[in-house]
């Protein structure tokens, strides 16, 4: 056999019984981090509809859109969004450049430590935050902070970097999607460039599967190098209605499956089950104050302004079918450094 | 050999051999609707540069990421940009609901097929005419009004479809480049829901790598199900610095080819050529008058309003080492109908 001969024979053989050999090598021991039960099965039951040829639920691959959300839905939002912890870290870290700041709300707030009345400063108080701890440097620039940080920064309960409070069982679910042909996408209400620093190590999602919220940028030639600088100016924000909005916009095709764990995918969510054939819509419910946290309001559990999941989520949920996931009965781990 | 076995080892001699003896199986006979000459020389050597493991100009396939512009650089542009044709037919579709529009510029000046009007009611008159044709309706309503128009619509001077006026060099580099592990993404003036219909077809570019201009869209819930509606408002402009702009929100990496025609492609070609490593840029110049069209008013040629190459991107691309393509030199065949 030559070695072009070789060759043809390998990639045929591969395709024709490469891919059904790998699937089914996957099903068995999928995502050991699941307990047996309906959400597991859910997962598996889709997986295997949609990837078995000439069913009529059969999804080729190219459609095989899935789509996450990040804080909550793959790693810890308590005892706040971690992006919020950063943008705390760059305050204080700034505050010298900034001497107006000690008398200046929110950033006085930040500085004394007073979550009081940084919650008293609203939205409007997070964007100023947001805009004076994210704008006014270059995208490269900005992710090298990031990435500082994200090296340096330590999860208060945790005592480890927000990187390892990444959820092991959807890990599991991310890679096994990806070994039956699918495409994972993150869809967060978070920022796109604050997300792309990490998600290609912990999630194996690459940038240019990474939507999120954005504020503008600018092209400017500065010392002969083009750069592009980052303007103190919303440009998008990724959250409820702006989920589906954010996924067509990128994506141009509807996910045949949705992952989130707040009111903010519930749009997403709905927008996925409005397509036609076999769907998956799935939430993260936190009920595990034991392992990680427990919030809603939902089912009565605390309420939450980190992940609100309010019982009208959870109504809608029971009646469009969509799969609750308990994080304390459907994960037998929760993090992936746990033994 | 079990079937398992013989998967394992069809897999590694894949993996092994494969790659490396495609790349050499590509690059024989590669390009054949190129003349030899500096532009394909350019091409060959880069490709064969930054695909060569161990080679200090190598560049992982996550890397290898080469833009494109659309209207001149992979399809005809000319006598104007197909998308205003197909806003101008709408126009002349709509007339009979919007009997105002036979005393309203710029409306009267389409309805007329009063090209001098119409050129007088400017950008301002443009942008009302995408808004009244682009606006209004859904994204799944104006997807089907897309591929219905393209479907019927021909070419003044061809009488051909449009999907049939793409370059054929031009998608055999785009064939080259995936073969050789690239991933090919469409950066285009153009509007990105009126693009993405037809990429995946004619170009062999899924909806997810297409960037382009873009209204805003709402998400409503009408009768029970959710639609994106489309917005008469500008969104994003993905046209001169709007180009690395829409290339790092939508891909978050900065691309190491970019190809364009006009002064709307310099930015992105600048962006891409400030990044370390191997580079390719290249410009497409439209000398052709025979095959297709002339014009400049770089060199000499005519001026136009649609695809102006200056000599100032013409100077520029002489400094900075960007390749420019002859239409009439460098291509054997324009179009895939040329025997």
């Amino acid at each position: 056999m030559t070695r072009k001969r070789g060759l043809l024979v390998a990639l045929t053989f591969t395709s024709a019984l490469g891919f059904n050999a790998l699937v089914a090598a996957q099903t068995a021991g999928a995502l050991p981090s699941w307990n047996d039960g309906k959400a597991k099965q859910s997962i598996i039951e889709f997986v295997a509809k949609v990837t078995k040829e000439g069913s009529p639920d059969f999804v080729p691959p190219a459609e095989r859109i899935a789509t996450f959300d990040n804080d909550g839905t793959l790693w810890t939002e308590h005892p706040m969004y971690t992006q919020l912890a950063f943008a705390l870290d760059r305050v204080k870290a700034l505050a010298l450049q900034h001497p107006e700041w000690k008398g200046q709300q929110p950033f006085k707030a930040v500085l004394d430590n007073d979550l009081e009345a940084l919650a008293a400063a609203g939205e409007k108080g997070l964007v100023e935050l947001v805009m004076a701890t994210h704008a006014g440097m270059s995208t490269a620039e900005f992710e090298a902070i990031v990435k500082d940080w994200i090296a340096k920064a330590r999860h208060p309960r945790f005592k480890r970097p927000y990187t390892e409070l990444t959820y092991q069982p959807m890990v599991e679910l991310l890679e096994y999607l990806r070994a039956n042909g699918f495409k994972t996408y993150i869809v967060s209400g978070g920022g796109i460039e604050f997300m792309r620093p990490m998600t290609q190590t912990v999630y194996g999602i690459p940038p240019e599967q990474v939507i999120g919220s954005s504020i503008k940028t600018q092209y400017q030639i500065k010392d002969g190098k083009p750069e592009l600088i980052r303007l103190p100016e919303i440009d998008f924000i990724d959250d409820k209605t702006g989920k589906p909005v954010g996924i067509n916009m990128f994506i141009g095709k509807r996910p045949i499956a949705a992952f989130g764990n707040s009111a903010g995918d519930q749009q997403m969510l709905e927008w996925t089950g409005a397509g036609s054939g076999a769907r998956l819509m799935m939430l993260v419910f936190h009920d595990d104050a034991a392992r990680e946290y427990a919030y809603g309001p939902a089912n009565g559990l605390p309420d939450t302004k980190f992940g609100t999941f309010p019982q009208s989520l959870m109504d809608a949920a029971k009646a469009r079918g969509w799969v609750v996931v308990s994080m304390k009965n459907d994960w037998a781990r929760v993090f992936g450094f746990e033994k």
